[in-house]
């Protein structure tokens, strides 16, 4: 009998994980934070996630919990735990992706590539860092950032006063996450699927494009990467999902250097947005792999369909109407090209749809994902 | 703002729509016959398609009309038509695909190639036929037949009594489509898509394996086929989709002669058993194509991702227990194997789910299918 998939989060991540589940005869039933978000064509119920009976009873509607989000306190997911439900990733290994200083230690600890780092705890301690790193660094919260948001380049230790003063009033024992600023041609992102039962399966190393901190652009896999740099890639995934015991898709975005090294930057224990081009371009889809992992199913293999994919975000949408009144302009010039749209309503910077070309000819393949995106925006 | 697509019937070509819909942001709603068909992940509502009040309410709640097959009367269509509804396929095109002996009448008119055939409303007539044709011919119902009902290998003027006893007391001025025993190589199918603005596609012309009358593998592209043999077949399908006005998917299923002549075999007006390889095979999926087309929006490219598909039914299922009882055994083996489950009970003979495997290289390809297909049976 069919198996049900409980999602907490209602996202685009959620939202795309339903064609993978019609596929395989797999149930989704959706834990949404509020009314029209991206998932609405599941079994939808919805509900605040930071709120313990909540999830408890969504979870007895299921068989195996997994996330839109890393936001789910970790109380409620060791409550869930407790209970004997599935929960997949783990509490164990999602709290390295929701406190990114103890992910820099635990990296660190397995010896796995990372900039230079620091605890800081204190403006001092900031300024210390900043003197021993040429006088810039990148700051980070500990918890509670993406896309760019909780993450800031200074050049001077009073640029985090704000942040050390909230940190004094939380009384939470907080520190923040200090970088050095990273020297790189360019930035990768390596993902990975890992099973509860340790099988794994990693896809090409992909380029990612970022534009004000947010993903832009994936190539697949990254342009004028030599072997080797595909296969430190792929082990630094694998090292990844098995030194933190990730269950499901885990993305780990990484900076090539200028001098060659690989060096990890976040993590995200979930379907990434750097892998939205396997839909198309890859023999599995992140998102049939991520049921597949969370369900403990033997992994599908991670072969590209064609030589090139290229995925660009929809940001924002149209200044008006919605992104359908488009369709006819867009399909019309650019029939290779497929379409994802979120259901979201258009608002500027928000992540909408995303376009993917795939093909033999990168240059071709990146023009007509690069074109169909450009008639989605204005 | 989204469009709502509704689909008469709830089998599962109603549920491949799904994950098209949920890319492209479309809304599906389900007319099903009962409940727990297939297409159980959309917005399903229960009823009789042949009830003018059911069907017209359900139009009320939709933007265009499709369907999952083509038993839906011919006055409800019209009523549907005259009231303003978007029905794609429309009445004057179902008409062919809902009555074989006006499909033989008009696909001859157009000139397309057709076996020997004729209109018999009697045992005389009949045996007229078979004295002019070897003594041995196909006979057919003009309507309801699906999946070899309703066909008959005949080699007796006397083996079609019962028939004629059934349609003497229809009192429907009704007649049987007799039609020459094909000496045929091989089958084949044409799918092609047209939108009500007139735009064409098609995908390349496949070879069908039937057995039992039932479709249980196909092979695109048909292999060794010449190039010749693949134009003819996509004008003929093309000549199809203009001359009887389909709106939306059409398969054309092909006789390929032993003398090298291609004969049409029937018709099907909606996405198709023949077109599932689209699925991952080609860039535009026929589910996809059909949503395009019953919308008027642009038809999205038909080139193949790989060079080989191969799909194959499963029919019936395990004897004992559900398809996914056999994922672990079957994903372990054929990594490399796309599955889909309609979420069907298994029963002898029922298409409960297929599997499609690319590639490269065609043995290994069809080799992956079968043998995946052949863990979800015994």
């Amino acid at each position: 009998m069919a198996r049900t998939v409980g999602v907490i989060g209602g996202g685009q991540l959620a939202r795309m994980m339903i064609p993978a589940a019609v596929n395989l005869g797999i149930d989704i039933r959706v834990l949404a934070e509020n009314e029209g978000m991206a998932a609405g064509l599941a079994a939808v119920q919805i509900g605040d996630y930071r709120d313990r009976d909540v999830v408890l009873a969504f979870a007895d509607t299921v068989d195996v919990i997994t996330f839109d989000h890393e936001h789910v306190p970790q109380e409620i997911l060791r409550e869930l735990v407790q209970r004997g439900v599935a929960v997949h990733p783990g509490p164990d290994a999602l709290l390295y992706a929701q406190d990114k200083l103890l992910m820099r230690e635990r990296l660190t600890e397995l010896g796995l590539p990372v900039p230079d780092w620091a605890r800081v705890e204190n403006t001092d301690q900031l300024a210390a860092f900043l003197a021993e790193h040429g006088g810039r660094a990148v700051l980070k919260t500990a918890r509670g950032g993406y896309d760019g948001k909780g993450v800031r380049m200074i050049t001077h230790e009073h640029e985090a006063d704000d942040w050390f003063a909230a940190l004094a009033e939380d009384a939470n024992d907080g520190a923040l996450l200090v970088e050095e600023l990273v020297d790189f041609r360019r930035e990768l992102a390596q993902l990975v699927a890992r099973r509860p039962s340790g099988e794994t399966r990693a896809w090409p190393v992909v380029e990612t494009v970022q534009r004000d901190g947010v993903c832009a652009e994936v190539i697949s896999p990254a342009p004028q990467a030599p072997g080797r740099l595909i296969e430190v890639a792929a082990e630094i995934g694998m090292a990844v999902a098995n030194g933190l015991g990730v269950t499901g898709v885990l993305a780990v975005e990484l900076f090539e250097t200028t001098d060659e090294r690989v060096l990890i930057n976040e993590l995200a224990m979930r379907p990434h947005n750097s892998g939205h081009w396997s839909m198309e371009g890859s023999t599995t889809s992140q998102f049939e792999q991520h049921l597949r992992a969370v369900l403990d199913l033997p992994l599908g293999a991670t072969e590209s369909r064609e030589p090139w994919s290229v995925m660009v975000n929809i940001l924002g949408g149209p200044a008006t109407g919605s992104l359908d009144d488009r369709y006819e302009a867009a399909f019309a010039a650019h029939p290779g090209v497929k379409m994802h749209n979120y259901g979201k309503d258009p608002r500027p910077g928000r992540k909408v749809g995303h376009v993917t070309a795939s093909g033999h000819d990168l240059d071709e393949v990146a023009y007509q994902a690069r074109a169909t995106a450009a008639l989605f925006q204005d």
